[in-house]
């Protein structure tokens, strides 16, 4: 079997974006993060995914959180853009737009919102691929798309260079083991998994990397699981996972029925990361609601009890 | 009972956009469409709708599209224009571009492609509705969406003002239903179906109009239909409507697994209409295919059974 | 075109089935409910079906309601029997069982709980029919099922003679359309809807029949809803449908969050029968609650707005 | 921390179930198989599972292969029979049926066919470990029931002792890590996972068993899995599983759109005890279609290339 050196190795932390009160980006507060996850051991910084609350920032703020993170990269870790939009056109747009900002690889989803198949995928992904000279990482994401992609397709998309990588995100371990097993000819192919709280298992599975929301609060631990994992200490990984899995209960700290899966979600990192000293505000885009006080509290209580506090 | 008179009523078509073989707005054939469209009798223009591949077209070709129709319309009609986008920031920036264009009212979905809820619909409307002067219409179209409108909600909004109508194709003819029957004591508050074949029974359920893509091809019988059901003609509507339904029959011709849902159906309005000769070619955005030769002769056999050609 | 004649047509409710409090079968409120039916106008009764509580009855109790039914119909009407299970074998045997206790035929769905797809589904209605000499009526209930049956199929299952008719629960109001222009041409095959709150438009669209659950709590009130749909009288049918539907209100009267949707609506059915006088208690099957007093009044409140009571 | 010791661990196959051509149960292929399974080094077995064709079977016939199995078990190992069926009071009587025919324990589901809650699936297993004597294990299986168990729900079952274990075949394995990480108070709660091809990932993340539908094609090698990863030999656990992922190939030999996923997953572990010698036929209860010659080869050329031939 050939080795496999893919490109996007290791943890690369889909980076929040800092807010005012105001709804504005928080420059510093986003240049502090990426200082802080880079302390942490990544190997590289996704810029614009869904823990960024990409899809409900405007153009100008895209832009704008983009030239942050490469900025404040400095070039220390390669930084990776979501070019999150419906459709192929709209897509290369904005792939190219990153492309120029100075992104290091694009991540793109299938089509959605539109009714779509499995050949129309395959064309949206030859096309974007096409359409620029940096490496494009399939984004499989059913709960956003609706749909999830196809292995054999994505299979014969990595074998012929049209994409050098996925995120799955897709919650289908097996899935994910067919893609690892079928990765393996590939060797430039990145298989990294979009999972909190199964990183040990996943890379028993033979993913390259992970892209887990939580290593936005804890960068260092994700950087000890990979590192675990890489060195086949698997009961240190396993360690170290189970302490990140009780961490990643700081998502469910909103009180039932007042808060979206979203807001919830990413409120939390926010709420920890504001904790953490790292980030000012939690402030949350447009609908969704920040964590109060009350809720902080209960976060902070879990980043005490997992070593995080 | 308050006698309603909401401002939007009658057909509504959501107008394709006819493209040239290189992927552009083919501004001829649209502008005939609309004269085509106007000729048929409809009351209103849908700009930028799902049968107008909105998520397909670039920032820029959305423009282009609205300024055509709205300059092809001239005033006869009124126009509304979809701001189709993934969360409220982002709907608010497309809903003043197309105020500023010159659209009489917007037509806005719940948030896509992000975990959201009820709460943060609400609030998503009531922000859209408060940054424009022009009346806002929801569209629940769940196939697209991911999830269906809550009815009391709707409803709740339409009292508020904060809706003038609705848009529903969510497929849902019980809720369509409560959605009339407690519409009943809001005047202004339109309700329309999006559905082709069953708007003689969604009339008898109290809808103001329908925004049928089929009626691209047919205005004329969809006025007629309208016009039947206006009058309480039941057999003549549930006549026409018998006919449009044999019509829609078009939307089913494109070869079984060789087409999305959305190439084969609005690949089909738009061979349709190369068949009537309303405009220049049947080109689909990427990544759609266009129908064929084969599948265009089966459509025009459609269309000659149901009296079209 | 041939003139329709199907064999099953006019309002045939799928029968609710009292309980004592102990769990047992009431027989003298069943009794009194055929009678209230029979009186009501009904064309036909559908024992064991969902709003009979099939999912939740014992073998034994199946046969007695069965029985009971049959025997208080007395010939006066058809008696229609659900043989609901799983897979074709085991749907054989309960159909065979329906078929010895008097059933005049039987209602089958789809498989379900397993992995089945259209091929599977085409040879078990087929198989089903091959093994009983009444007729067979295909149920389409994805909500139950979990996937919506084939029109093509359907009709050419019609064709063929496997099937004497379908009760559409599916709410695709499309999809019913579709269902009734092809089986034009099939005279002995009875489209039925199972929808309580659209049964004019359906009626328009060449329904031959309805099996509303809530035709249990006003069988008189449909049978005159088809009646004047029957006779054209569009307006007619249209006032009453909308009686009926606010009535239907009484499936949304159970507290959020306390029963699930199957004891909310059959709950409702029953407690309405209990406020009419029809059958002495309103208790509900493993694992359902029963509606309490708070809800019961609500009912009340509904029932006499709507000239029930 | 409490040691865990729940009464089930290891592999546990969900045994399939030989017929005769005639569609009878082949007893002696049967008991062939139960002697294969315990010289594989099974720890138990799983009799009437959704690989056993549960059902599709009648109930006699899930009477005679229950009696089978215990008989041809003969106290080796603990035999577990699924109670499967749509609510409360019938699965109360299957699960009788079973505890009177000698099984050690009963598996259930959550309600299915109807519109259910949580509220309701609490009280339904409470209900139904209140009826028997022995262990009640839950089937978390969301493909065939259509609801995912709520896991902070079964965490309360597993506290109380309603629940002795769970047989997760959800595929969530997010969900399965909070599981294993909640259960580890409860000592005598056995988390078994339902999956094929991460049983490594799913040791790590704790649990106690698998209940893997290919174990009856290759037991020894699950064995060797769960022996490895009991060991914390995750090296040698993941080469299994490896070998193992790859073997399950053979449920994607059939050709598409021509057997339904249960056909072409258990028509494949069928077919390949046919190639081992260990069965005598393929074939399949009906509506169901068995493997042909030529998928047969294609399942024999998987079994030599893992070395199972």
């Amino acid at each position: 079997m050939i080795a496999r050196k893919p490109r996007y190795t290791g943890v690369i932390p889909p980076v929040v974006t800092p807010l005012t009160d105001d709804g504005d980006i928080d420059v510093g507060s986003l240049e502090r993060l990426v200082a802080f996850l880079i302390d942490g051991g990544v190997s590289g910084l996704f810029a614009l995914g869904s823990s960024g609350e990409v899809a409900y920032l405007t153009d100008a703020q895209r832009r704008q959180v983009l030239d942050v993170i490469i900025g404040a990269a400095a070039g220390q870790v390669p930084v990776v853009a979501g070019a999150i939009d419906t459709t192929t056109k709209r897509v290369v747009e904005r792939a190219r737009a990153a492309q120029e900002q100075g992104a290091d690889a694009v991540v793109a989803t299938a089509p959605f919102y539109v009714r779509t198949d499995d050949d129309e995928t395959d064309r949206h992904f030859r096309e974007i691929a096409g359409a620029i000279d940096i490496p494009l990482i399939a984004y499989d994401v059913p709960v956003a798309v609706g749909r999830k992609l196809d292995t054999a397709r994505v299979l014969a998309l990595a074998e012929s260079g049209v994409l050098a990588g996925i995120k799955d995100s897709s919650g289908d371990d097996v899935g994910l083991r067919r893609l690892t097993l079928g990765a393996a000819g590939f060797p430039d192919f990145a298989v990294l998994t979009g999972h909190e709280v199964v990183v040990d298992g996943a890379m028993m599975s033979g993913v390259d990397g992970a892209v887990p929301g939580l290593a936005n609060v804890d960068p260092h631990g994700y950087h000890a699981l990979l590192k675990a994992g890489g060195a086949q200490d698997w009961a240190r990984a396993k360690q170290e996972q189970d302490r990140l899995a009780d961490l990643f209960g700081i998502v469910d700290v909103a009180r039932r029925g007042t808060a979206s899966a979203s807001a919830a979600g990413l409120g939390a990192f926010k709420t920890a990361l504001v904790l953490r000293g790292i980030i000012a505000g939690n402030a949350m885009c447009s609908p969704m609601r920040a964590l109060d006080e009350s809720e902080s509290r209960s976060i902070a209580a879990i980043l005490q009890r997992t070593g995080v506090l």
